[in-house]
């Protein structure tokens, strides 16, 4: 257990925080936290077949690179996970699901980070559209299992949530029963 | 591609930042950045056999709560990944190792922070000492490859480091030649 004494600074966006806290360790020691505030987030992996997914290309400027990744984002206000998972899917892909299944809850970043990303795997996927999250998305490619896991292997993705799903793959654990 | 356009406010503590940026979209539509600043990580896998792992316990403060995770840390100024990988281990678990192979870098939260994690796999461990990091760690634990992966099912493990290595070692990536 560590005890917050002061919040010592806030930096905010429209959409999360990062607050700078004066902190007691277990160990009675005091020390500085900080650490981001969150929304709750998504992830998909959309499932053409057993062995092809859609990755969307996008611009990420934390990292100051562009990149393949699963579809995700934050829930809007009120959103339900299973509805901010279909309007990310429509959003960034033009695509919608049939059916949507959790697979985990996991933090990305806990050392610095309440960010809690539900992870769903979609089937039964249809194109109704545009991409219409312009603002972020590219491309909208689709890629087999194996291309994937080779991509993560040789270190051209590098984003955790993809490297999950891969991974989820690769084991078979995403195979239709 | 997106351009920082003006610094808004910066927090920091002795090992990170957070920054606030403005900055001109793809689109050209301006909008703002909040970003985490990070030093390069490590994470190690420590392999005691093909089916078996070293888990640490610990506080994380952004999450208020006690996890369950594979060792890991930020690296020290003038560090290799490899040196911190090796400190890291030692320091949460008092294990050595005769190995240690990078299996992939990736960005646990692309979207915030430009943190990377070097991921490690650690084998010929040999107990040295007593746990040094007792900040953080409270327990070193051993758990099966089975084990873990269902905790991870389960949503017991919520980490996505150790969620990445639950699925490596279940897709059977990590067994020694």
């Amino acid at each position: 257990m560590e005890e917050r004494l002061m919040r010592l600074g806030t930096l905010s966006t429209h959409s999360f925080k990062a607050h700078l806290d004066r902190v007691r360790l277990q160990t009675s020691r005091q020390t500085e936290r900080l650490w981001i505030e969150y929304p709750e987030a998504v992830a998909i992996i959309p499932m053409i077949s057993d062995h092809e997914i859609l990755l969307v290309r996008q611009w990420r400027y934390a990292a100051g690179e562009e990149t393949l990744e699963i579809p995700a984002g934050k829930t809007d206000y009120g959103e339900s996970p299973e509805e901010a998972a279909s309007r990310e899917l429509m959003e960034e892909t033009g695509y919608s699901a049939d059916t949507l299944k959790l697979l985990t809850r996991y933090f990305p970043a806990y050392g610095y980070s309440n960010e809690i990303i539900n992870l769903f795997a979609a089937r039964g996927l249809t194109r109704k559209g545009d991409i219409t999250a312009i603002d972020e998305i590219s491309k909208v490619e689709i890629l087999s299992s194996d291309e994937l896991f080779r991509l993560v292997m040789e270190g051209q993705i590098m984003d955790a949530k993809t490297i999950i799903a891969a991974s989820l793959l690769k084991a078979g654990i995403l195979k239709s029963d």
